[in-house]
């Protein structure tokens, strides 16, 4: 049935129906008073999803001008920052950051494993100049969720650096407090928990980050957030914004407000541990710690078998599409997304497909087992516990 | 009846429903195989809308990002570029050019005139060591279609500047050779005559921008067309693409290869002279003379009466949306879209809807004698004529 897709992959993410068909509602100039209205029901709501009072601004681009709108608008030319590096994207902070000739600090971990905050404090303590800590809180090539909390915490006990944030793959799908924890620019995609095709980017800053981005000399002109903070006054943008994708976004809040943040939040969690429950009751080596593990997405670092053999065959029987590795974990993990419109049922199906998938690469397993673990995750979190 | 809306604004422009349902098709990884056969099928298909052999590269993003995308990536701080203002445009091309501290040098022209290309090679005899000359194709904020192909032609007789071109409101709606013209960087937009939602831009670079651009160490991310050249030849984007939108595009093209480019442009012709022709009846007086109107948009200057009042009337009346006047020239103008998924028929009824909101504003008209003019325009061009 070529007409069936599963797309289990850390985003793009499958879109719910609604959406869909919100999308498709007629074009209206987006200089109109429709265009306002629409704007300005928008951007209040996407602040309980940030953890904000700020005003979350959008863009028509995809996550990665997110992250330089963030370091251009925060930094100039020959400022030192700190890159925490965990894998591809904070890879890519670097490169970003490397591009505008910023004086740049990595600082790396082992891919799989989440940044100690100690690491980080640290490194401030001996490099007080430092302008900002550039830190990707899920790190979609290996699954990890940084601390991002206690990091920020870290940074501000001991500098005035800004905190800037990737939170591309897990923003939506994992509480938030930007304000509350510190958090100076965090940045989000569409096509992530946010149940969207690619195409938007959201991102928001603190009074301090503002204050640094208004005195910021460095040039930047589709990207200038300050255009966008002065827009979104009068419910608009700057630039021509993706209109049918922002109607497809006003759907995907009333899913996301009808079963509520912390509903939401709570089903990714789940979702994560009967995923990893299954991986455990088929011995299959998860790549990060369970405290390291992001709510959105897992990694398997299989050893008795071909993680891309294993691919191709969900893909070939079923239409399950699960992603690889990327950069140095190319080739020897998979990663299954488990974020947005995914559900626990969504879970089991992955779960049973993965399994037969599995036993026709030739892997020992034992047919059922991995589905009966997460079955029973799921009875425990419903109190039904056998 | 709330549910019908005509939006005759130059962009965005009315979707056609095909390409609405093809932009809902399921999602997909945009590291797969899937979308690596769609990517691959639609780049060639963008080449004759270009009248180029270079690849045409997709962005996801607005306009104004492809112009800044031209700037940033053939030219460096302190290199001296002519920016010729028609109109809004072109100011803001200006305004690009100067946050990244180019040395701007403006060719200003009178609002609602097309640029005189003897002008541009007086200027240049002048200044030799101009590097590049930013022109706007259709400025949609005066309705003039500069002459693009002379403007190359005096450049090229009098020096080695680059030709960047902005062709954001008119390319799919009027024929362009940009290799043939010697065009060297022509950029546009996917919510114009392209018939989708905002949200893609689409540029094309000549051999000699080429050069130009690998040699160019100014700085750029997002925006670095040499990451866009490399993964296209792999049939992929660097950055995550908009999947929904390229759907779209698909479909997009499917319609005007059907109906075939040199009757889409023609239609686009038709369309303009029965507007000129019904405000010609009705005593309308237009912004543009007919040599310099562009097929994708006319500007109508009334002197009779407000044209914000009948917009509003028009508005509220039959839903119908023109555009106003932007700058120098708001309050002062309306502009009426006709690019796009837009016909004869639409044009016929926009008239008579028009000559409803002229009569309930009190302007002097006599009903009926504007849809006559553009009636008789139409029979003429099917060799229908009486």
């Amino acid at each position: 049935m070529k007409e069936q897709q599963f797309l289990r992959i850390p985003g793009p993410t499958p879109i719910p129906p609604s959406v869909e068909r919100a999308m498709i509602q007629p074009m209206i100039g987006h200089r109109s008073g429709d265009f306002k209205q629409l704007y300005g029901r928008l951007i209040p709501r996407l602040q309980p999803v940030f953890g904000t009072r700020q005003d979350v601004l959008v863009l028509a681009a995809s996550g990665t001008a997110g992250l330089e709108a963030a370091a251009v608008n925060a930094v100039k030319e020959g400022e030192k920052v700190l890159v925490i590096v965990t894998g591809a994207f904070g890879e890519r902070f670097t490169d970003i950051c490397e591009t505008y000739r910023f004086n740049v600090d990595r600082l790396d971990v082992t891919w799989g494993e989440a940044v100690k905050p100690d690491a980080v404090k640290a490194y401030l303590k001996k490099n007080p100049d430092t302008r900002a800590v550039f830190v990707t809180y899920c790190e979609t090539s290996t699954a990890v969720l940084n601390p991002i909390e206690e990091i920020a915490q870290a940074v501000r006990e001991t500098s005035d650096a800004l905190v800037i944030a990737d939170g591309v793959s897990c923003i939506g799908g994992t509480e938030t407090e930007m304000d509350a924890w510190g958090i100076d620019i965090l940045i989000t995609g569409s096509q992530k928990a946010m149940m969207l095709p690619p195409g938007l980017v959201f991102i928001a800053a603190s009074d301090r980050a503002w204050a640094r981005i208004e005195a910021n000399s460095q040039p930047r002109f589709y990207l200038d957030l300050l255009k966008y903070r002065k827009s979104a006054q009068d419910h608009s943008s700057p630039f021509t914004p993706a209109v049918s994708l922002l109607y497809g976004l006003e759907e995907a809040l009333n899913i996301m407000e009808e079963e509520g943040l912390e509903n939401v939040y709570k089903r990714h969690r789940l979702m994560k541990t009967m995923i990893r429950a299954a991986a455990d009751a088929l011995q299959l080596p998860l790549l990060t710690s369970e405290e390291a593990g992001s709510p959105t997405v897992t990694a398997i670092r299989p050893t008795a078998f071909d993680a891309e053999a294993l691919r191709s065959e969900v893909k070939k029987t079923f239409s399950l599409t699960l992603a690889g590795g990327q950069k140095q974990l190319k080739g020897q993990i998979f990663r299954i997304g488990h974020m947005g419109y995914c559900s626990p049922a969504d879970i089991l199906q992955t779960i049973t497909m993965l399994e037969i998938g599995l036993d026709r690469i030739g892997a020992d397993i034992r047919l059922g087992t991995g589905t009966a673990a997460a079955q029973r995750v799921f009875l425990l979190e419903k109190g039904d516990n056998r």
